[in-house]
């Protein structure tokens, strides 16, 4: 079993699975290229640790003695990793960059995995100089909660890997989701990316609004979130990114722009307190959300 | 506010909507072409509103008194209508023809619906006498937890009918969602055929099985189902006709296949007793169903 794991590029993800692997009693090195701001991230992470998983303080700070350093160095993080989960910006040029630069430092026994959202595994296998030690590793935002841990290799991967890489996940709270075959989006984003893009057509072609496409789905379903209560929590900028990028018809550009509009307003969802729906109490929170007002 | 409804076509969703409506002390009455079928079929609701909605068998016999008649006959079941519901079986001809025969016997009052879930309110209104007093309400199947009510008129269909039938969908206890424009599928299958799509193009393209990709989703999303559990839910049936249709590649068809041969083999959802899960205890239902098995 790993033991000791290297986070490189501790970003939104890259944080959050550095502290949930310190929290988790691993020992944890990160990796950044500017050290003060993964501090930053990581005591950020407090608030959201207590609230939703019950931690005091003590619990809190206890787990973050587990993260050994915070360095922008080539050596230290590096010297004796078990296992590296890159996490540096969504950018091939960015990720092969890295994988240059820090190959070299990696003591051969180091499994790699990159947490990439956007790309496959084929397109970043190159990079490295162990094919059969590489793999994804993918988490979704809040991975204290939203524990899935989607994992898929190369052709080249070694199955000892895929299940040491499997143990791991486990050890740090996630469900290991194992795909056979590398998949775009992997299966989470595949779901729901035409999922959101539905629910954005019916609101384009004027059939409702976002609220009543909602209320309609969680009613019908019994799912406890609406289409466009997702897209709040996903952040409407990815959701304009994807979706401005295949609007054609004068109905979906208009959608598009409003998505705009929204954003530009500063409305880009639950982090800004405002999306399609108010933060921190939004109206689909109250117990009447469904019966309450008509749906329009 | 409607008094007198009557529903034509008992099959699943007709009697459903029978009951209900009963339920909610309307008078009813029901035209059906064979009314022995229509009876059994309101009988087989006895357990499920005892189970689903606590309903005592007496209460159960109080509601079946609001059920004025079961029959064949042109004149009873629609002389002094006030909302008729048309639930004839989904094809283009029989509505048109049910259409034909019933106008004439219909006094002016009489507010129509079509209850189609495959058609749109302006393939249909052609086939009414009264295109103003007409539109769609469309029922989930087990209308009384999946309590939504698709309602959409056409151009022609006066706003006061709209807004009497929103008050009928409350009175029966339905959630009413008022689509401003006609959508193949409504809202709700506009939104999940993308998405059991997408769930049935990750298994035909082999990234993993229906029970991985429903475990993803639910640990992923916190939704209490997956695509799969909802596909054995809608029947296995309905979800290989509209995949079929569309399946070109060698993986798609075999996908199609497999489905195909579920069908033929019974095991075509909930309603069979075994679909990409048996019942009546399905996997999915165990305490342990996420994290007990590891996802594959």
């Amino acid at each position: 079993m790993f033991k000791n794991i290297t986070i490189a590029g501790a970003g939104t993800l890259g944080s959050q699975i550095a502290f949930q692997t310190a929290l988790c009693d691993f020992n944890v090195r990160i990796w950044n290229p500017h050290p003060d701001r993964a501090k930053r991230r990581l005591a950020a992470l407090r608030p959201f640790y207590k609230k939703d998983m019950g931690l005091t303080d003590a619990q809190f700070d206890k787990a973050m003695e587990n993260i050994h350093s915070i360095s922008n160095d080539w050596e230290i993080p590096f010297k004796d990793c078990d296992y590296l989960i890159e996490c540096v910006p969504e950018s091939l040029n960015t990720k092969a960059d890295f994988y240059h630069n820090v190959c070299p430092h990696l003591p051969e026994k180091t499994v790699i995995a990159s947490n990439s959202s956007t790309m496959v595994p084929s397109q970043l296998v190159n990079y490295v100089d162990r094919p059969d030690k590489f793999l994804h590793m993918h988490f979704a935002n809040h991975i204290w909660t939203n524990n899935t841990a989607e994992i898929v290799g190369t052709e080249k991967t070694k199955p000892e890997v895929i299940k040491e890489v499997i143990e791991f996940a486990k050890a740090i709270k996630m469900l290991p989701v194992h795909l056979q075959k590398e998949q775009h989006g992997y299966i989470m984003n595949a779901l729901s990316v035409p999922f959101l893009n539905a629910a954005l057509e019916l609101w384009a072609n004027g059939v409702a609004d976002p609220i009543t496409i909602d209320k309609d789905w969680m009613n019908s379903t019994g799912c406890p979130f609406g289409p466009f209560m997702s897209m709040d929590m996903v952040g409407i900028r990815t959701v304009y990114a994807i979706f401005s990028q295949q609007a054609r018809t004068p109905e979906e550009l208009k959608v598009a722009k409003t998505m705009k509009d929204m954003i530009d307003a500063g409305h880009y969802g639950v982090e800004a307190g405002q999306g399609f729906y108010q933060y921190p109490n939004p109206a689909f929170k109250r117990a009447d959300f469904l019966t309450s007002i008509e749906a329009r």
